[in-house]
């Protein structure tokens, strides 16, 4: 039995785009677990209230209901403990757990200044009222009033230098294999490269090839930012 | 038998302000080794140059030589596996690596900023000039210029909201007990309090609790930046 994923599409239900989603997807893929996604708008709030909240991911793994993605790892951790680790243990878990903090408190907000733009280009029409009011009162500006993004990416690009110095050592963020540390910068780089052709990494940047080789895992499940 | 940290000291040979040398104080007490502290001052390079390079820690473990925090802490976890671990597992190991990164590349140059000149006054008179010119250079300013440090503060403490999000969760950033990465990041916040009474902590925020909870470790080893 698959597993179902309330998963953030665009106006092209094909276009999946949420790091918080493509966290999940790549937890469920590295657990070996069958996905089936369900494509949902920021206003369906309705088709998942019966998960008690109004954002994704959510998953429905038989009659269990789960939100918000670092929850959902530590429920495929602690409900499929025979099959490949996410974490390796209680101390890598507490380790991933601040390297999630880290990506979204420090990377988050630099990604969606340069991006909210186009992502509200690729939205579904019914989505775009809602993004632009909530985004806008977040911003305290209009989203055609946040520019200079290349002025801000070097200073953004700096943020990835930890991630630089494991590299020099691991071919992941896990070490030799890939982890659930390595999803979650994974889902946070997925989402600029899915709405928008600015690009965040340089490509001779060794956290480019690392994108690659993640995005390459499970059969290329992140290749690209379609639906599975 | 012990083992022997060449660890930096000031004009006042017991105040030991190096960040790097904390982590393997700490590290070295995790796995219950008994530790003999040499007072090394910048500019002694020869008194360790049977290591090989010129910067503490260096540790001498019988007939092994190990220098770099980093390397001196995989040193002491592959040698002492059946002790208390410092990253539970290879995951945690490489986790740790990136907060280890995290810690130098994000925290320090801000820390670096605000003290430069308290450190400057409590080393010893011959380490003054070699401080000032390599920091000034490093600095491109004099040690009398680099000012503002409350107007840095808030930003710079903005940088450990994912510690706090950890800390939402776990006594420790290991989780339920100390890892590898506490020693990190409270070799990076003793080096501060050694050496300057500008608090870069508030009071009321959970990170001083926990900076606590770590200095009383090991028989409080931690509890004060004066020598063991």
């Amino acid at each position: 039995m698959s597993v179902t994923l309330y998963d953030l599409a665009g106006a092209d239900p094909a276009l999946r785009f949420s790091p918080y989603c493509w966290r999940t997807k790549m937890a469920l893929a590295h657990k070996g677990l069958a996905i089936e996604t369900v494509p949902w708008r920021f206003t369906e709030k309705d088709r998942i209230a019966f998960s008690g909240q109004g954002r994704v991911p959510v998953i429905v793994d038989g009659d269990r209901v789960v939100f918000d993605s670092w929850t959902i790892a530590e429920y495929l951790e602690d409900t499929y403990p025979d099959r490949p680790s996410l974490f390796g243990g209680p101390v890598g878990r507490a380790h991933a757990r601040f390297i999630n903090g880290w990506a979204d408190a420090g990377l988050h907000p630099g990604i969606a200044r340069m991006v909210v733009r186009d992502i509200f280009d690729v939205l579904a029409p019914q989505d775009q009222a809602y993004f632009r009011a909530s985004r806008e009162a977040a911003l305290g500006a209009t989203l055609e009033a946040v520019e200079g993004r290349e002025a801000r990416l070097e200073a953004w690009r700096a943020l990835l230098a930890p991630v630089r110095l494991v590299l020099r050592a691991h071919a992941f963020l896990g070490g030799e294999g890939p982890s659930y540390a390595d999803h979650i910068l994974f889902g946070t780089l997925q989402w600029p490269r899915s709405v928008s052709a600015f690009a965040l990494l340089a490509p001779d940047d060794p956290v480019a090839a690392w994108f690659g080789r993640v995005g390459a895992l499970y059969g290329g499940l992140g290749g690209t930012a379609r639906t599975v």
